[in-house]
This record gives structure tokens, sequence and C-alpha cells, in this order.
């Protein structure tokens, strides 16, 4: 069984209550605390040692990532962060001054949003550090934004450029808080999410929570530096589109808008975020599955997302 | 450098922000939403593999524990839980069964308190089970109790019996959401706190933060028959008071109100709580630390409370 079936099997009867907007499922779980304006935006995610980082990252990195990782689902759902639990598992022969520098990297990512960091936990997991974040958010009513609600017709985009995140940016990626504020002031995004599975992966997110399919352009894909650099490193890598379409840890936002928003979106976006590329990668259909069109054809895409037990 | 050093060194500086009412250091993190009535109640808590629960124990009282334990944080605030995540990281060859049932004891007990499971995440943790528990819950304005308002002369009461929690209470104990809700809506709670890392220990939590000493009766701690059983069944075992004073994880409400309210709030508590006893173990002192009282003499109390490092 990997990480998806077992989900699935977890989540199917999951105790609720009146006050649960969205649940399990989404990038955060949304919770209404009555009130007029603000829905809650409630998420947590974990990184682990040899697993989402290596022995020899950069300590203040860890740190980083393990907040950037929330920050950046709070992002996809256009919300903003407020506040945010540490819990740190650490051997027993732990070195306070590489704690010390996780947090360091960790409460410079938390001011730079204005999120507190209101506690937390130390305990013991003797083989390996594990960091598990807890994070609240707000969205104000009706400005939330789902994976659920793209349409047949819808355009599709992407912040940035994709794979080959490993050679370092998945440990000092930017989480598009701003970025997806701005979005969700502006245009009527029918879904969104970050890419953290990879984009094939986050797009079937997408795909079967809102029952259509897509179809991508391969000569849009917007594909990282990195990606290409390992892709020509040697005869056995990865090919660069592949890179761009299955690595994970981009923590780039996906979304969908109706197909007449795209160009004013694609104009507005250049003058807001000039240094960040925004790219319309293909176009809601629908089928279901993803296809791929090329000059030469059209193809299903079957590769997987990047899954964490496989 | 121990668990206590090293939070004290991570907690000196933390990011916050306006909505902090209370950040780092007491059982729950408070928060401010706007609005008139109500405070948010942020928590998160992890159980461990070999750390909190052995290997062979059973996985309903797995998930009940990792859970119970954040509850208990809430009661002690005299909150109410609404909404939680759950984190799990897992070995690599992970029983689907063993997970479905940790989650099968986690849901029962959510269930019972009207609590939401609204998602999470399942991991890697290669060696052992990692669970944490991010919870969220509410507590009216002005409702909430902390550790640091206990006075000089406020009798300190302790629900149910304490020590040998270990024989099993610890897997299954029950948080004491009602009973921390009632007490603050009927008596001026002055202090409150849950005995997690042991009486002595936890009863120092509310002396630092509320500057004040305590004298506590030997013969009125509420010592519990496991403990009792444990002392008499070995020589070497630690005697049944020291258990009832120093083990952990008790997950009893530990409190403090005037000295006038003590005997109304004995004489309430039975008619409220038939079966669950409510004892006055001493006062609060205008001094440093906590000396005990027997029959023959008034001591200071030395032993520390469970460090989760030591």
């Amino acid at each position: 069984m990997n990480e998806f079936e077992l989900i699935h099997r977890l989540t199917r009867s999951l105790p609720t209550n009146p006050s649960v907007v969205v649940g399990a499922g989404d990038d955060c779980a949304v919770l209404d605390p009555g009130g007029p304006d603000r829905l809650l935006l409630f998420k947590t995610d974990a990184v682990v040692e040899g697993v989402h980082f290596s022995s020899d990252a950069a300590p203040e990195k860890i740190g980083h990532k393990a907040l950037g990782r929330c920050l950046s689902d709070i992002a996809a759902m256009a919300g903003t962060p407020t506040a945010a639990l540490v819990t740190i598992g650490l051997p027993r022969d732990f070195q306070a001054e590489k704690v010390e520098a996780i947090y360091a990297g960790l409460n410079a990512l938390a001011r730079r949003h204005q999120v507190a960091i209101v506690g937390g936990e130390t305990t013991t997991n003797p083989e390996r550090i594990f960091i598990s974040i807890a994070l609240l958010g707000w969205v104000p009513r009706g400005k939330g934004v789902l994976r659920s609600g793209a349409e047949a017709g819808d355009a599709i985009f992407v912040t940035g450029e994709l794979g080959g995140s490993l050679a370092g940016k998945h440990l000092d990626f930017e989480p598009r808080l701003d970025e997806g504020r701005w979005l969700a002031q502006h245009f009527s995004l029918h879904a969104m999410l970050d890419v953290s599975d990879g984009l094939a992966g986050d797009l079937r997110h997408i795909l079967a929570a809102s029952r259509v399919g897509a179809e991508l352009l391969a000569t849009s894909i917007p594909i990282s530096r990195s990606a290409r650099l390992a892709a020509k490193a040697s005869s056995t890598a990865k090919p660069a589109l592949l890179a761009a379409l299955t690595d994970g840890e981009d923590f780039e936002l996906l979304f969908t808008v109706a197909g007449r928003d795209a160009v004013p979106l694609l104009d507005a976006w250049r003058k807001e975020f000039p240094k960040l590329p925004l790219t319309c990668i293909g176009r809601i259909t629908a089928g279901e599955g993803i296809t791929i069109r090329d000059k030469h054809s059209i193809r299903p895409l079957t590769a997987h997302g990047y899954d964490h037990f496989a």
C-alpha cells in the first residue's frame, strides 16, 4: 500500500462537526469561526532528516523549508498565515547550536511574513531530526481557492520554473504568499494548489477534485535551469521536460482561470511581479487525465508525481 | 543540555504579532481572532514509539493517547477543542491495519468530544512511529486559565489520583475537558495546568510563572492504586508518595483558587462529579519552591519532574 492509498483509507470516515468548511484533501483545512469576515486555515506539514533533507543540509535552510512548506499551502488557498507551532524530534545527542540554527532559519522566514511562533515542543526521535509545523492562517470569506473548481476551457497557469528542485531550491524556495493573495484579489481563480509532488501529480489532484481533464503544451512547460543542467550532465539523467513534469518540491502555484481571463491576467501579472515568470501551460478539458501535445503528437501523460512511499 | 534548557534558549526571542495573547510557555498558545466573544487555543503534541509508547501497545490506545494529550492541554485552559490535524511518520514497512487501528482509537476519542479530524499527513520516519497532533480550540474571553495567576494563600487542588501511570493510565486516561470548563464557569481559578511531567515538576511551572511558592501536605497527596502496588512489589521501587509526586503522564488537572473558595468548591464538585476525586493538596505561599509537610517535619522538595531528555 502506498501513501495515497493509505490516506484514502484513513480519510474515508473522519469525525467532523459543523465548523468544518473543508476537511482532509485540500491544501489546508478550512474552518468557520463564526463572524462575518474570515475563515480559518489550518495546516500541518513535516520534514524528516534523510527523507526531506540530508544530514549535511545547512540547518538554517532546514528550518526555512519546514515552515516554508506550510506557508506554501496557505499561499495556495490565497490566505494569510498568522501563527505557527513547531514540534521537533531530536536524537538524544543533539547539538544545541544546530537546533538553534534550524530555529533561526525558521524565525527569519516567519518574520518576513509576520507569522508568530507561539510555541511547540521538543521531544525525542532517536535516529533523526523530525520537524512538524502546525500553521494557522486566515482567508476572507469567498476568497479562498480550492482544488475543486476547475472547468473545461480554463487556462492553466504556473508560477516560476519547474524541475531539478533537489539541486537547491527545495531548501530555499520562497512561498508565493503575496502572489496567491494578489491573484485571488484581482481574478476569479477556479482552482489552485502548490506544486509539491510534481506538476503532473499535483495537476491530477486538481483534475480529480474538479472531475475534468487537461491538455498541456510540451513547449510551454517552464523548465528550470537546474533541470536542464542535470539532464545534460548524464545520458542516464531524467530528460529536462520529464523533470519539470514530475520532480517534487517546486512550491510554485498551479491554478486555473476562465480562458477569457488568460491574457488580462498575464498582462497584469507582468506589471505586478516583473521578476517572477507566469506561464500558461495548457487548458482544462472535459475529459479525464492529462494529455501532452508537442509538434508531433498528442499523448497521454502516464508518469506519476513523486510518491513519498515509492 | 536538557529539554528545559534547550526550550528556554529557543523561546527567548520568537517572532510575534499583534494577534498573540499567550505565546510559548503555557498549556496552549492563545490567539485573538478579533470578534467579541472568544479566543483561539492552539496546541501541538507528539508521541514517539519507544519513547511515549512501547511497540507492543494496543494501536487504538496509541491513537487515544496522541489526541488525548492535546485535549488535556485544552482542558487545562478551560477550553473547548474543535478541530485536529494528524501527522504520522511511519516506517516504510508499516502495516496498514495498525495505522487504521491507531486512527480508530483517535477518532473514537475525537467523536466523544465533538472534535473534527480535518486532515494531516503521512510521511516516512524509518525506525519508529512518530505521531504529532495539532489541535485548535476556543475559550470564552476572560475565561481562559493560565499558569501565572496563583497567589499566596491559594488552595491547591488536583483531580483524580497520581503516580504509576505507566502501568496503563498513560494510554487510556480521559482528558478532563468537562471538568476544566465547569471549574472555570463556576469558580475563579487563579492558575491551572494538566499534570504531564509529574505533580512536583508541573507545580513548579505554576510557581515559576506566578512567582510564588507552595507547601504540600504529604498525607493529602492522592496516590493511585497502581503507584501503591508498584511500591509494594519491590524493595527497590519508588516509594508510592514519591511516585505520586514525580511520575509523569497522569493528565489530571492541577489548579489553585483563593483559600475562601476551597470548601464551596469541594462541595459543589462532589455533587457535579461524584465519581472523580478532587483533593486539596496544599497551599500557595509567598516564598519560592515547594516544601512538603508530614507529621514529623517540613522539608524542601528537591525531586524533579520527569524530563524527556534525562
